[in-house]
């Protein structure tokens, strides 16, 4: 009789946006021998289109286990993501991280993480991923490595979990990163960044504006790999 | 000319279920001069008819600024709360706190402190408050004093508030209290408990079993007190 005991791959929570960022995470994830589940956020962005890019992004990666919560952060306002407020643009892309811009969405990532800890305790899983970015980034205080581990901080004292005294982790294995970098571990990786989205301010026609923070980090990152992105631009077309 | 400057009264978010506890802290807040904004969630609980004594009580108290929040935590499920699992009935009261219960959701408060993070945000509030209780409660990790201090921590890396170094504060007035002693002092505040609901598991002819742990710990906290509780319960009827 075979009485090998198989043990079964470690399940992981990946918060999943549909961006360049999360997508490197998810491959990431995976090639580490990780059972995923991907969580996504339909929170009345404008550019909401990033989560049907997600599912797309999901299904080429063979995840199955893909949540898509509907959420209203438009209803409190206070950004130019979810609000009639315009998204700024063609600033010079080495002031993007002087400030707090307003695309700044109140306590967004605070929110994401914590339906992250929901799904990982129904999930029994002990691993959260998120793609934050503390150098090519926006300037969000909710990208910041101290945020990170305040959160995983919190995490255990506020579940199940937590008090079973078995530990859950909030990684965010690209916060030290450059976009430039990310970009060249996900080609590595084999993602087809041509799924992904990044553009804040997308139109019907043109989904990227080629001038809002999100798209000017996003092509300098090609830019710095010697590379053109994938994806279309509203100039190029 | 009078050119006295008139100062405004602070601000703070109050989560408030429209349960005896989150009443009470209202209550206080009012009473110390704050101006409120209620925060209460519809998030797929057995109890829903909670949100509708909570617009109840927030009109008595003339809270304008009430938010009601729509989100799916049912979605996720591992409650007695949100899910065909049944809720414990007739457990001895002393036992109740044991542990943690299957009436227990996964990371509730977590989301719902972001929530009210986020909204304070917007309302330039820096004071939160919670009713979370960590005597007479259910054995909820996310009901104790640790945790509340580790979402202030967070609470001021995870916003534009904290980049600012003006602090935001989770007040957890009731956590050190016993259900009596809440009761007491909501009689000193003039709350109207007929206001109040407990009950986690309702139903349309009685909104009050009079079974579960919440009712429990509720009757007992009149009794303690030497009164009786002004809400009808099924078997009274």
């Amino acid at each position: 009789m075979n009485t090998a005991i198989q043990s079964l791959p470690p399940r992981a929570v990946v918060l999943l946006s549909g961006g360049l960022d999360s997508t490197t995470v998810l491959a990431d994830v995976i090639q580490c021998g990780y059972n995923v589940t991907a969580l996504s956020f339909q929170y009345g962005q404008k550019h909401a289109h990033e989560v049907k890019q997600s599912q797309r992004i999901a299904k080429s990666m063979n995840v199955t286990d893909h949540c898509i919560v509907a959420i209203d952060l438009a209803e409190f306002g206070g950004s130019a993501l979810t609000s009639d407020i315009p998204v700024p643009k063609n600033q010079h892309v080495d002031q993007i991280v002087a400030d707090i811009p307003i695309t700044y969405v109140p306590a967004r990532n605070t929110i994401f993480l914590s339906y992250a800890l929901g799904l990982a305790e129904v999930r029994s899983a002990h691993d959260i991923f998120i793609g934050v970015n503390a150098l090519d980034y926006s300037g969000y205080p909710d990208c910041r490595p101290a945020y990170i581990e305040a959160f995983t901080e919190l995490a255990n004292l506020a579940t199940r979990v937590g008090v079973e005294e078995r530990k859950t982790t909030i990684h965010a294995p690209l916060i030290n990163l450059t976009k430039s970098q990310i970009i060249k571990r996900g080609l590595e990786l084999g993602v087809d960044y041509s799924l992904t989205t990044s553009c804040y301010d997308p139109t019907e026609s043109h989904l990227s504006c080629g001038h809002c923070d999100a798209c000017l980090l996003r092509l300098r990152g090609f830019e710095k790999n010697g590379l053109t992105d994938p994806i279309p631009y509203a100039e190029r077309q």
